[in-house]
């Protein structure tokens, strides 16, 4: 291995590369990592030395505070790679101030915009041949942090480990959703963490969708856990829901993640003549939309996915399949959004930024 | 190291004790720990090999799901040493049958009993001479389960680590705790996890602690998280208030842990003639109990501390200070209790287990 040091990072090199033991045609998410990682340890009250490294496995006392009190945050990013083998990250900016914003919920500590960005920058330099071309095709950047410092006491720690791997993944397709409506079980608390990206959040939610995977469902479509009257999340993802011509999705809250993909779909929609409502949807309203037959389309929107559409929902023990309908909102919007990213459409919003 | 097979657990001993550096007049709660840990994983659908081998730090992959989705739990109990030099456990079935609910829910495997228990008593028989005689003295254990399996894609893991590390504790006093009564913030939703000892949930109450830390208070007294007017846990304690001789304690639900000390308290309040009452316990009733000076005791109950008196509430900006009273239940209760643990006085229940 070479040590060098560029602009403050430590960077390790590994000795060989991965990158021709992976099959790109046939990636599995989330399951494949690139050569390196970058890691910065938090210690005596301030962020120690950044380190680009290989990825490997690495040493955790048993009493380490992530496995007994859940201090665990991350991201999810996506890199692409455009016609002339230029690197580009969407919106990076909203994942960097959401990662602190649920690093402030959390008790730990800020990371800052030069640890963050300028090692995930230089990171993605040095990992640039695992971004692959062509619509769908991106290189998952996984920002996390986690509590390392020791000791079974129910207190924030005082040391914690922020890193950043990258995983190869090409167009998510996620088939034919159909979804339950949640009566019961709930993945946030009012004055709770829904709206961060803690770890704990999502464990939370396993066995709910074991259960509605056991009936048949894919997702669960979240409610608020005061009177299930109102429809907020979609697995993990934000929902929309198209009545006749209009967009309809619930505000962000304590209870709903401020999604970039969310975010992006309303600027996107509106941009494109839609007529985009953000206020809280009731369970009540969309069984009488589908009644009346004006509930056209409903569909998640995640950095995975991207857009994942819904064929039908299951409520009270009734199951309501959508119509098929030509020309989607999901595939416009999908389709307009993945050609932004991918540099294959003109970005007039200025979202895509060059690495 | 030597290496011997005891009843299917494999013994890797430690060359040397650290014992003769541990100071057991001065310990810091859950700071310090013993010789040895007891391991066992879950891999291919079935627990391997469970292994005792010395405490040190172990190997994990950076996309480990513990880090990223936060599948992990845990069990509090403490061992005891009498007179005699026997070693004792206070109803580890409780505990053990807990472990495995709140597996259950973080849709984890469930620990078999000869590997939670068996693996348990030979792990005490092994670090004995860590187990301090004496009220109060114990040695805190802490068995604990995270999710091994690699992949950052948000589903149950397939790999799972469960663990147990021991740490000797002496008596631990919380000093004059005020709280805070919880108007915004939670810990627990309605058909959530709050009843699972899930380590989310704990990371959850650090902020909201902190901000009442800043304001004077050592506790939160949670709140239901959609009226916030019924009182549930405080800190990380189950909760219990006097109002004249009757002792009220909410009853456990999906937002409230079903704590051992909890149940354990209140069988022994009856059994000393104490009336107790186990239902909905609502702010305003507190506050009323307070200005007609009914209000005699508020105290935590669990593992850690046994009972931790409470000295005063805060609510709407208003401090209740509680009136200094002599023969408090709490102390008439956490004598009586430690007793039993230490085996200082009879055990009529059949609580305490030899190893």
């Amino acid at each position: 291995m070479s040590t060098t040091q560029t602009s403050k990072i430590e960077i390790i090199k590994a000795p060989t590369s991965k990158i021709n033991e992976v099959d790109f045609k046939s990636l599995s998410f989330g399951s494949v990592f690139s050569d390196h990682l970058f890691e910065c340890d938090f210690k005596n009250g301030e962020w120690q030395q950044p380190v680009i490294k290989p990825y490997a496995p690495f040493l955790l006392d048993p009493s380490s505070r992530v496995f007994h009190y859940g201090q665990a945050i991350f991201e999810g990013m996506k890199a692409y790679k455009d016609e002339n083998n230029d690197v580009w990250l969407f919106r990076p900016d909203q994942n960097y101030s959401r990662f602190n914003t649920s690093a402030v919920r959390m008790a730990m500590p800020e990371v800052p915009e030069d640890i963050f960005l300028n090692g995930l920058n230089q990171l993605l330099q040095l990992d640039e041949a695992w971004i692959k071309k062509g619509k769908g095709n991106a290189l998952y950047i996984r920002p996390f942090m986690i509590a390392t410092g020791t000791g079974v006491i129910a207190n924030p720690s005082n040391e914690y480990k922020f890193m950043i791997i990258l995983s190869p993944v090409s167009s998510y397709y996620s088939g034919d959703v159909k979804v339950i409506i949640a009566e019961h079980y709930s993945r946030a608390a009012n004055g709770g963490i829904g709206a961060a990206k803690a770890a704990g959040n999502y464990a939370a939610q396993f066995y709910p969708t074991n259960l509605a995977n056991k009936e048949g469902f894919q997702q669960i479509i979240w409610t608020d856990d005061a009177t299930h009257t109102k429809l907020e999340e979609a697995g993990t993802m934000n929902v929309f829901f198209r009545i006749n011509d209009t967009l309809l999705t619930a505000p962000v809250s304590e209870r709903i993640l401020d999604g970039v993909t969310r975010k992006t779909l309303i600027d996107l929609a509106r941009s494109e003549g839609i007529n985009v409502e953000i206020r809280s949807v009731l369970v009540s309203e969309l069984v009488e939309a589908f009644k009346n037959e004006t509930l056209k389309e409903i569909f998640g929107a995640g950095t995975a996915a991207v857009v994942s559409p819904i064929s039908g929902f299951s409520y009270q023990d009734v199951y309501h399949e959508l119509p098929k309908i030509e020309n989607t909102m999901a595939l416009q919007l999908k389709t307009k959004l993945e050609n932004i990213q991918n540099k294959l459409d003109a970005d007039p919003f200025g979202w895509t930024v060059k690495v």
